[in-house]
């Protein structure tokens, strides 16, 4: 039997209509929800995603200001910016493109961005919160897009064997404290691990975000197990090479091999037909955080 | 055959011996070490704390400077003592006892303690560098212990299975973080966790710290398990009744269930013949934390 599908948009378009909500409300408070973007260089594949975010804001009423240098830009004209949208009051947040080119020194910058105005958790202080779970932080968009899923599809994980593999600063290591402070019993695997078909064959919910299709298959895991994928990649067959469309293209797929979709209980991937992954709360949740960030410093939170 | 015993009073003295090394090599380019404690109210327990925490760093030259507020203290008095120390450049490190009245928000005061002078991660800043393994910042010493026990027994974690039997923001959250920073493959286990034995049962190494004697017991490891008890508890028998020595006193004790002495590889507990546990280390850490964070302040790290 096939699994039920879980769909990252679905759970994007109920959060995005309270977003536009929330930005109309304060609106009539007369506070327009604003935020900053910072993005050096001309790199296409941050172009794109800057026209998505603003695209995405301009509809939930949030207004976006295109911050952009050059990509010779000295660190202290970074900082200096950085530091003027730190104390604009019209300014709810800001995002800083990565990567920074060499010059500008990025471990620095995370600590210079205000906690306060930092929606997808660049400065540690952010996920200090989370490791106390102080609900005034903010927390990374991609790791809260999974709990996002188990909220809306009412997924109870207290008590629940998880495991997550991933093991990194925005998805595996916050994940993992976010579900252990709703008392899941997480394991966290990563590439040193021995045998993740050992934790995953008895777990009863999979989190997965690697990048490599096939990673996980339906001989890895239990027919109650609910599978979240992630990941974001392309499909290949068992010599490793791109599997083609009618269209001669490569197709998007998670780590979910195809075969999950008729094993597990539930299922969200990139891989065709599994409900399509996570990735569109990710963006839904960036716009949260700017309202919420906002209504803070509003004295409304 | 019984386990070899590990043990935290060596792992401390050794890191001791550097501290002083360290606190004397400092003095003679003219800085003396120096720490604060700042304590409210009279508990017997924590000016018992306080004592061996000054006679501990007496012993290694660091100086302590210990601020007392009556129990009905403002908390507007107690931010000013903590910022006048958190800018005086003489004193290095603050430790503030827990817990504190109500009319003192604890919650704000974490924040306002500087990550710099923090030596036992309270500002949740410090837990988001461990996050991101920023080796500027000051980690839990307790959950630090267990690293140092790892370090000095030359037990690589690297690839290794582990359970962690706590989920505290002072232990287990932290302990499974910096574990997987060193990637371990980290399962941290908790009151809501289904079945811990499932998980222990072929785990290479268990680190449990419940207060709970017998929690851990030897049918729940395997021959090759490294056992470490971070727990102090007492003793008690299988009707939950106190165990009592010779002397008709309690009998100091960990997790660990006696018979895992003959069963593990490796154990460090309080537990009676179990190694000691590693409760001495806690405060080496301290001390160590204290001379890194003079270090940083007066440029030298």
């Amino acid at each position: 039997m096939a699994a039920k599908l879980l769909s990252g948009k679905e759970v994007s378009e109920s959060m995005l209509a309270e977003v536009l909500k929330d930005a109309n409300e304060l609106k009539e408070k007369g506070i327009q929800v604003k935020m900053a973007i910072m993005r050096v260089g001309e790199d296409p594949g941050s172009i794109s995603y800057e026209k998505s975010i603003i695209t995405r804001m301009g509809k939930s009423n949030i207004e976006v200001e295109s911050v952009q240098f050059p990509i010779d830009v000295t660190e202290a004209d970074f900082i200096a910016k950085l530091q003027a949208i730190n104390e604009d009051k019209n300014i709810h947040s800001v995002l800083i493109f990565q990567p920074l080119p060499d010059q500008i020194d990025a471990e620095k910058i995370k600590y210079l961005l205000s906690p306060e105005k930092d929606p997808d958790a660049l400065n540690p202080t952010n996920l200090g919160k989370l490791m106390i779970a102080d609900e005034r932080g903010f927390f990374p968009c991609t790791a809260e897009g999974v709990m996002e899923m188990f909220k809306f599809y009412n997924i109870d994980v207290k008590g629940k064997d998880v495991v997550v593999i991933n093991n990194s600063n925005v998805l595996g290591k916050p994940l993992t404290i976010m579900l252990t402070n709703e008392f899941a019993t997480v394991t966290m695997c990563h590439v040193h691990t021995k045998s993740t078909a050992s934790f995953t064959k008895t777990a009863d919910i999979v989190v997965t975000a690697c990048g490599i299709y096939g990673l996980v298959r339906a001989d890895m895991l239990s027919e109650d197990c609910i599978l979240i994928d992630v990941a974001m990649s392309q499909m290949k067959d068992e010599n490793k090479e791109f599997v083609l469309n009618e269209e001669g293209k490569k197709i998007r797929a998670g780590d979910a091999h195809v075969d999950c979709l008729d094993k597990v209980a539930m299922i969200t991937s990139a891989t065709p037909g599994c409900g399509g992954g996570t990735g569109p709360i990710t963006t839904a949740l960036l716009a949260k955080h700017v309202i919420k960030a906002c209504k803070m410093q509003s004295g409304l939170l």
